[in-house]
């Protein structure tokens, strides 16, 4: 899932993200419950209708952004209380609160209200928040009360097994409709991520979404897709195309580099997207030095092109039985 | 035509911009020497394959920015010595180069190099200005060889209308592909702007393209049009896009206004643009207060569309003899 922060990915309209091959967008709570608010938002119809995108639209729960974004953060049994980043304003987010919000902009899947502790922390501090996540967690399912949106259930627990363990089995018997791996994505090594991954995936139930939030990275993907993880998002592919940093299957190709200057090749030869079947490197080029906003745009849509293709043919390999050896190769061309 | 002032129209693609009805776009001789140097662009195949723009594109002489956009600017006979506005590099324009980078560059329609003084300027000043125009219109068109460029001359003169005759007259004498008539957009009323078209337009033969430079008001189009203008080109539609202004039949709309909040419309209703037929008022409003780059695109696709369609209306009302009734009607609403 590309990430809409705002409801728009960013400089793409809802036809370019459906030619690069996006299915699904993700959209965040925290800064529509913000700005504009649920509340216009349900008021235009709802997110789809806002944003005009047909597909389907996953919220996050707002809890990761008012801990990231916001000061004099405060933690209770009872929820979360923050002070707006834009205004300054005092707000509350409850797990009953974010449940409402992304009832109100209609997402078709909405995710429960976790506490994601600071990391590094020591393993009392994540048996904590893995506790309160799975309370939490209930509190979100009984508060869901719209039939046509799915609730998933957030599953924390740090690198250790035991928390994973614990918070998966508590999450299932809740019983939700898909279920994700938080914590992973926030400043953790790949050792640890794989530890996370590993303790957690083989527990959730394959016949529903298993989701690892916040990762995007090419190896990390193919590292997560190995123990079980269905879906991802990721603000790595427009983030870093606005940053004039493509993916490629030969490693990063920064678009701003003066060796581009004359190199008539596209972004990453081969590719089929609207930026490479286009436009040279040169030009790329010109447009981030000359500060034009068409660059961030192209290195965007490149960039989900390659992970949406990537995600292709790693299912094309599931079912031909040759997933291992596409993952080698991948690997083998990308690096560690 | 819309500006692509870099080789990019900004913030669109060239398949946004067919879909808006844009045929032909300029690009600017001056911002392409500099950055990334006309040597670059002949390299990459010229313009069309750089820029991916299929349809013809008229670039300008670059003597407007050569005056306008640098430092220590000094005119002689010879040509426009400058110092680059992006690095103080002390560059040289002529009539001679200014048709060496056009045709390097690989437009479809080069323009004269022209002497247009600052305004308000004594007679004599603009007398001296018309006078070089017409020496340095002849110098270019000796230096001209490319024979797949059309190349057009530029009538100056100011509001004088014995200076604009006679300038019109030896341009015509010199024959070029097409006219422009110059030094009206900048910093002129529109009674100046009437003079000089007046005095200039109906000399120009109305078997080869009239363009008038800089002017996209719809008022002044439709004045314009009405002494037999064919082409214009203008930054306003993205410009003013890019500030959240849109154009309207019935006057401009401000998307940044808190009136939009909640408003399902479109910026025009009836509008058939991209902008319009997927998104309301309220979501474009957002997109501007949230900072995004989309909501720019957007407002720029609208504008866009809104003149391409005013110009099709023109057509449309001249070729059904009722372009007069159009005029009224459309003034009408819009104010002068």
């Amino acid at each position: 899932m590309p990430v809409g922060t705002q409801a728009t990915v960013k400089g793409l309209l809802p036809d370019q993200l459906q030619w690069v091959g996006s299915k699904m967008v993700l959209a965040n709570t925290y800064h529509l419950a913000l700005r504009p608010g649920e509340a216009e938002i349900a008021t235009m119809g709802g997110l789809h209708s806002f944003m005009a995108w047909d597909g389907p639209i996953l919220t996050d729960s707002g809890g990761f952004q008012a801990f990231s974004l916001s000061s004099r953060t405060k933690l209770t049994e009872r929820g979360v209380a923050f002070r707006s980043h834009l205004d300054g304003r005092l707000l509350d987010l409850t797990p009953e609160r974010a449940i409402q919000i992304q009832q109100d902009l209609g997402a078709d899947v909405a995710m429960c209200l976790d506490h994601c502790p600071a990391l590094p922390a020591e393993k009392a501090a994540i048996a904590d928040a893995t506790e309160r996540t799975v309370r939490w967690a209930r509190r979100c399912k009984d508060a869901h009360t719209r039939p046509d949106q799915a609730l998933f259930g957030i599953v924390q627990g740090g690198a250790h097994e035991d928390l994973r363990g614990w918070c998966a089995r508590n999450l299932i018997e809740i019983d939700f409709d898909g279920y994700a791996v938080g914590g992973v994505s926030v400043g953790e090594s790949r050792e640890e991520m794989r530890l996370a991954l590993e303790a957690s995936t083989h527990l959730l139930p394959a016949d529903k979404p298993r989701y690892l939030m916040g990762v995007g990275r090419p190896q990390d993907i193919l590292e997560a897709v190995s123990t079980g993880i269905d879906m991802f998002d990721c603000v790595m592919p427009t983030r870093n195309g606005r940053n004039a940093t493509c993916f490629s299957d030969e490693g990063p190709v920064k678009l701003r580099n003066a060796t581009n200057r004359g190199d008539s090749r596209p972004i990453e030869p081969g590719c089929d997207c609207p930026a490479c079947l286009q436009f040279s490197r040169a030009y790329i080029r010109h447009l981030f030095v000359a500060g034009e906003m068409l660059g961030p745009i192209l290195a965007s849509i490149h960039n989900l092109a390659y992970l949406h293709r990537l995600m292709r043919r790693i299912r094309e390999a599931i079912t031909a039985g040759r997933f291992v050896q596409l993952r080698s190769e991948v690997l083998g061309a990308l690096g560690p």
